[in-house]
């Protein structure tokens, strides 16, 4: 079968892009760089914004209807925000054809897999992604085709999911230049509250609490620990809300190491204040 | 009187520079270069290392013992960490000429200002200030004469401060190349904890949160919120122990903060979440 065969080197016909932003976008121009497809479709509410990405060069088609590019499509890559994915896949998943598959860029994965666990089509296939590259711009205008280049890509397989069609999706991540690791949708969750979720909202109540008063007294630590607070507060909000318990328990250690350096300043303890301190500087350090 | 002459224009026949690391080394980087003193002494514990600043030229004269160096200049600036100017403060009270000014660059100056008070002798005076220049480098190697251009420089009276002092000392961060703010040392205090200390504070706690299973799954958020934790514990350590009470009032105002955005989490309240992570990408935005 021709169709099976292109997709067992990692190419396709028709890739379609739902959300072409930075994202999307960047992925479309990783497709067209790698030849990974002969056609991209990109679907957004925005037709100007579309054609201007099209005219653009990163997308062949500019489509409004997710519902008729999935029936022309082979692969489906989700690139909206995480509280628009279950919707859409469930849309394409009642007009695209058997034998097509489903991926998405969220950054939640337990919420959206288990919402689609079971309301797929036989022979459809959804498998949950999350490739950890982004920027602080917005916009296929900044699409860059070597964003994904040597970063990871989480693939999250779920109870019921076809290991062919893991095998799939995994091979096109990679096939976009990333390093692709396998765990389950929860596993994801749970680190990545660790090291994104919680990081972006203390970086958020930091910045809540400069004032007027205080704003010319602030200096680079401040700009550098509250940066990501300027992030797209609907994209964060959905991402907090659909990761709530493992958001939860993530702040539940940080305020535990909170608790425990505040605790030696306030018995006056420097010796477990430097320690403390001393530790969590031979972590950053090593993320260099 | 030629030397009440020489300091009304803010240039001084010697300056004794205390801690000759990088905001030592960058202070004798732009006293030179703006010609605001006939000579400058550095001083420190360790003979080769102000040999080296000397031979590199940003000193005239390396000197351990403080007393010697005392005896000889007309300005003071304690360039040590905030743990080590009262002491040094004091020993060189003993042993200075009358007329003597003396100031610092301590992050914290409740404390200093306190201790010092009263302690001075007759026509010996010292004013505190704080510099709101900084880097991450560290050691004389990285001296920036342009370090301190166009920064602020909080400098705090307190209550017996001679105002002719006060002004000299205004004038000497002005001549390097700041603008001066006055405030007292409790105000200072209060500001800085919730600018500086305490986002410190809070990327160290971030930071230690890391652990080996998930340090391959942070991305520049990460890395942007915890950057500052990698300054140096035994400095820190002594500014949160020197700045105390502001400190926790400060992280007090913090978890504020954080119990408000978890609270809407917990709740599933996304309308008082995305306001709230609104208004923190608001402030954010307002710094840059």
């Amino acid at each position: 079968m021709p169709q099976s065969s292109l997709k067992s080197t990692g190419r396709f016909d028709t890739i379609c892009i739902v959300g072409v932003g930075l994202i999307g976008g960047s992925l479309a121009a990783a497709v067209q760089q790698r030849q990974l497809a002969a056609r991209i479709i990109g679907v957004g509410r925005n037709l100007p914004r579309l054609q201007s990405a099209q005219q653009a060069g990163l997308i062949d088609d500019s489509v409004v209807d997710l519902s008729a590019a999935a029936a022309e499509s082979d692969l489906i890559v989700f690139c909206t925000p995480v509280d628009k994915i279950v919707t859409g896949v469930r849309e394409a998943a009642a007009h695209c054809r058997p034998g097509t598959l489903m991926t998405d860029g969220g950054s939640t994965k337990g919420a959206i897999c288990a919402a689609v666990t079971g309301a797929m089509p036989a022979d459809v296939h959804f498998v949950g992604a999350h490739p950890l590259a982004g920027s602080e711009k917005q916009g296929f205008e900044h699409a860059n085709a070597d964003l994904y280049q040597d970063r990871i890509c989480v693939v999250t397989p779920h109870d019921d999911s076809d290991p062919v069609a893991v095998a799939q999706v995994s091979e096109f991540w990679r096939q976009v230049g990333m390093t692709v690791i396998e765990m389950s949708p929860e596993e994801h969750d749970n680190i990545l509250a660790e090291t994104s979720h919680v990081p972006h909202f203390v970086a958020a109540a930091l910045a809540a609490t400069l004032r007027d008063e205080t704003r010319p007294f602030t200096s680079s630590g401040f700009r550098d620990t509250t940066r990501i607070a300027a992030g797209d507060e609907q994209l964060w909000a959905a991402i907090f809300q659909g990761n709530k318990t493992a958001m939860l328990a993530g702040l539940d250690q940080f305020e535990t190491q909170l608790r425990e350096l505040r605790g030696a300043i306030e018995r006056d303890d420097p010796e477990t204040l430097v320690e403390s301190l001393r530790a969590a500087r031979e972590k950053r350090e090593s993320l260099e």
